[in-house]
């Protein structure tokens, strides 16, 4: 299956829900710490504790890269549990000229196999160009992020008098001629969500930044369903991994899943 | 010593010359192809040929990461080998909101000890902070990269009538409270470069793109020396390290980092 179908797929069966596996050995319940490898050992149970009730995963590669090689094991093994209907999508944020990002693009697809990549656009078109070569995947540009210093740069008005975001999302729909392409857009960003969803076109959307950084869940269902789409993933990392820190945190992470779907039904079937 | 430090000194003794490890196991010579580790034997041939005459190494990631843990490895290798009083440059291109990118500066400083990174702007002050806490390191930013596709984003006029790049540089400017920040600028834009340089106020200046890409070094130089300054390394990937593809490439890329030596010396005097 090809990224996009994966996510039509799970989207259908009113599946947004993407755990984001950020992973951090100082978090980890202690009862873990002692296996040999507690960040896999965590995965491992937070996967088959929710993949049933998850649309996708999302590797964040910082929390791996800090413990270097280390690090790059556990997202190789983490991968190879993930069922092969739901998508898995490298958060790497990556981004160079055209002759190096055909390494990271290599990297991501060829190596680790992942759907599904996160990308900066600061560089231009050919600093994305080798991820869109790879047909059947999505690549998620950043447009606009959840963060608080996102009105640094991207919000920045342009001459025209549109912002750096919609330029970026504009150029997203450009180079979508593989039907490859997503965007990142801030669950914490409501009001330019509604705002701006009529520039996605197709694109899906993938959205991080509910739960700790106050994303909220309801309204983004609510912006997609009033405007007739549901082609996005909303991301959540440490709302669903950490929402128990006892023995008991797998259970309680796929209880929180179950409850984001409930909260996502409730409002499709209004 | 510190990342400053250290890069004065080598600017002092008319030292700019950055060699980039973009190495690729297609592209080493191929009596190292037979080697247990061929990566590793031909950055450990180029480092002991070139490091008296260098001024820093830049370890391009994505040539690394596509060959996953393997990868990682050599970089850890890679670094090891590297005498303490050249600078070295993890061209990783990282970026992400706070809490994410707190992992990226622990992974470049913490567990690879790297003396400097690059670093995307896109997503502001707050996705850039956690790698500015760690002082005594450079912090290159991208401003205005070598790319053709430059044009896309950060050349855009903005609303005020300058372009994104400069309002980057202005707000690196800024954000400089630690003395640890630099940003990228592509050799290939000499035109921008001389019209910008007094924006840099005292930043580091990492300028990639001659040889392959077609920066001209005579002309970075002229402009430096013409603005009365001398804080800068000039990458050369490709044009050193596979000057010369047969067994004598250790040697030919010497030769190559000692004619770029006088090319700059040169101009120094006049």
């Amino acid at each position: 299956m090809t990224a996009q179908e994966k996510l039509t797929k799970k989207n259908y069966e009113q599946k947004v829900i993407c755990v984001g596996l950020d992973s951090d050995l100082t978090k980890i319940p202690p009862h873990l710490q002692s296996s040999t490898n507690p960040v896999f050992e965590f995965n491992k149970a937070i996967i088959e504790s929710t993949s049933e009730f998850a649309a996708a995963y999302k590797i964040n590669f910082a929390f791996y890269e800090k413990d270097g090689t280390k690090g790059f094991e556990v997202i190789e093994k983490t991968i190879s549990l993930i069922p092969d209907d739901l998508l898995i999508i490298a958060d790497a944020k990556r981004g160079d000229i055209g002759n190096t990002s055909k390494m990271y693009a290599s990297s991501i697809y060829d190596y680790f196999k992942f759907d599904a990549v996160t990308i900066h656009p600061y560089m231009g078109f050919d600093s994305v160009s080798p991820f869109l070569e790879k047909k059947g995947k999505i690549n998620f540009v950043l447009a606009l992020t959840s963060n608080e210093s996102a009105k640094d740069f991207e919000k920045l008005k342009l001459e025209d008098g549109s912002f750096l975001f919609q330029e970026v999302i504009r150029k997203v729909n450009e180079w979508n001629n593989n039907k490859n392409c997503g965007i990142v857009f801030g669950a914490t960003q409501i009001e330019e969500l509604s705002e701006n969803i009529d520039l996605f076109d197709n694109l899906p959307v993938l959205l991080p930044g509910i739960g700790v950084q106050g994303g909220n869940i309801e309204e983004i269902i609510k912006v997609f369903k009033a405007n007739n789409r549901l082609n996005l993933l909303i991301n959540s990392s440490r709302g669903i991994i950490y929402k128990d820190k006892s023995d008991k945190f797998a259970e309680s992470a796929k209880r929180e899943v179950i409850r984001l779907n409930e909260v996502v039904k409730n409002i499709l079937k209004l």
